[in-house]
């Protein structure tokens, strides 16, 4: 199969500065062609490594793309080492100089010096334009290969993206990929599980990746054996599997309340407000989520309604149980969701690190669980919340 | 200059199912020494390309690091492409496999076949023993060069890290990095404002990057000039900025409410619980913040003391003084912030995505503060955070 190689160019991409999430999210949008990406690149700012770079790429590559270093700073070198790496050029492209003169006089500036050089490109590069800034990518096709050179931000790269990438006429392939999403179940018992329906060969690949939303299943390849697989994997692990694709746990859950027609409440404590954020992060979630408290001391407990005998034992499974039927009662909500436990960094009344209680309170009862979550402060926070979250979906 | 290469193994990388984070913090942690790193690489879980890209790093390396692809199925191929591309075979360590069973025994389990090739390395491979999992690492010498085979997980390959890197004898630099963080002010505002202070040389060299807790300004390279540098621009921004290296605008909160033996509050709609779960990813945010409301509803405002002619009008300055000022009533703290605004997808009230007021109650009086972001609705929620914290200190 033919490769394609992506290179994201900038010093800071290196020493993580700024994250490389540009090279990822290319990659992804290539899955559906039968293209290899066999590696990806992160470059420094410097004509020569990255002209050596581009070099090597371009030789091997049908296809190559590049985001990155197209400023107007001294440290935007990319153009310079494409033109250096494919032995063309740099001339000067008047129209696209004006068409940028416009665009600073248009935020009634007059153009510095320095962006003379984003109107730059080599004989047998084609502008693609940039609809949010003054970077205008190439399009390079030559000896039947093309080369892409996007800018870094996403808001500018992606619409100039999606535009050039069907035009390209890259062959495509019978791809498919699932995602199955699980709760309670680890990668091991996953496996045993799935026995001889955890495939790897030529055709389809069955691998597990460990989120802290749970376990994820993800079948890949053709089209027809992938869809096949997927339904006797998710038969196999029904009671696990609360999601699919790119769901999230709180969008599994609003789903499922405004499916209901209920509402939604939180008390947080070692969350401190991490689980509403979560909830709140969905689009819509005013549609249910009535609101929420973080009762961070024990002032603010007893004020929302956290019996006084509890006020001394933060970490126990009767605060979570009465903090959840607390903020039902406070909010008046269908239902009610509380954590508390400790983060960390120190153990907290004789509990280790990531000693967790959750709770639901709802109309049938309240569901306490007690969790021993692994990781440091933030990794036992999100663990919580998406535990919190389960208790509505497993 | 000589060259460290850094590869970080899996075919999740490329793909961004897992976010390749070790790359960038094994590059940082090199920063001191006289090693130029000029690219990192993602490689898939494939002996052939992963054996031939280890095969060029290792030619002109004199340092290449490799993290993940050491676990015991089927993907893990690291070890064996080290070994085709070093030419040298693989062998099963006796004394390794056992130390691996015995850790499977104390866990109560016997070894899954699988796990035995964990136990494998090449004869000019020393181990690197992994206190946090089964998999260990190889420190290969040879041709007076150092290859360093690293599990993935970051707990894992951390400790690993710390203890071996002393011990390669790699050739240190005299070498600084300073960054200066701001708030309220652009990145082409700094470099106007910096002028001449705005260095790139052969010795130092000045950055500026814009993140969502405003832009850094970083200043690298030799230790003295560094030092002098960072002292000339920190008058020239004395203003703006309101912290230094790794600092959050919340532990800066955290910092100056201490100093003061302050407490604060919060009350929150458009970030639903963001800026609580901010305040208190600090350790010992106990100490300061007593908690705080996500009114997300106008139920909840009015609960929570909001008075009735505001309820209806969401989006406003006088909504997020009367929010402040009620969280500050409700919980009887020193400060109090609060956030409200539009985080989109759809307009609010006639206002656009990103119209946010944050407003900050103390026994001063409030201050109300007016954005308009860019960005989609998450970005917005963390830009109205960070506006919120930026008030107690700027």
């Amino acid at each position: 199969m033919e490769r394609a190689e992506i290179i994201g160019v900038g010093t800071e991409l290196i020493y993580g500065e700024t994250l490389d999430t540009n090279t990822a999210e290319i990659a992804r949008s290539l899955e559906a062609y039968a293209l290899k990406v066999e590696r990806t690149l992160r470059v420094v700012d410097e004509p020569l490594p990255l002209a050596r770079e581009v070099g090597q790429a371009w030789k091997r590559a049908r296809l190559l793309v590049l985001s990155g270093g197209l400023g107007p700073t001294p440290d935007d070198v990319t153009r310079e080492a494409v033109a250096e790496a494919l032995g063309e050029p740099l001339v000067l492209d008047e129209e696209m100089l004006s068409e940028i003169e416009t665009l600073f006089r248009a935020r009634g500036r007059s153009m510095p010096e320095a962006n003379r050089k984003q109107a730059l490109r080599i004989p047998s590069a084609t502008w693609l334009k940039n609809p949010r800034g003054t970077a205008p990518g190439w399009w390079v096709r030559k000896e039947g290969k093309d080369l892409i050179l996007l800018p870094g931000p996403p808001p500018e790269w992606r619409p100039m993206w999606e535009e050039v990438l069907p035009k390209l006429n890259l062959p495509r392939r019978p791809y498919a990929k699932r995602v199955l999403k699980t709760w309670g179940i680890g990668e091991s018992e996953i496996v045993e599980r799935l026995g001889e329906l955890f495939k790897r060969d030529k055709e389809v690949e069955v691998g597990t990746y460990p989120k802290l939303q749970g376990v994820e299943v993800v079948i890949r390849g053709r089209e027809d054996r992938v869809a096949d697989l997927t339904e006797r994997i998710r038969k196999r692990l029904f009671k696990e599997i609360w999601g699919e694709g790119d769901l999230t746990l709180a969008e599994a859950v609003k789903r499922r309340l405004e499916l209901e027609g209920a509402t939604l409440a939180t008390m947080e404590s070692l969350t401190g407000g991490l689980l509403g954020a979560e909830i709140t992060r969905v689009p819509g979630a005013s549609r249910f989520y009535l609101g929420g408290v973080v009762s961070y001391s024990v002032g603010a407990k007893a004020r929302f309604g956290v019996p006084e005998e509890l006020l001394a034992k933060t970490v126990s499974a009767e605060t979570a149980k009465a903090m959840a039927e607390a903020a039902r009662v406070l909010f008046g909500s269908t239902y009610a969701l509380s954590t508390t436990g400790v983060a960390g960094p120190d153990p907290l009344e004789g509990e280790p690190v990531g000693t967790v209680f959750v709770a639901l309170a709802g109309p049938k009862g309240t569901e306490v669980r007690r969790y021993r979550f692994p990781g440091d402060r933030e990794v036992v926070r999100l663990r919580s919340v998406y535990a919190a979250l389960a208790l509505l979906l497993t």
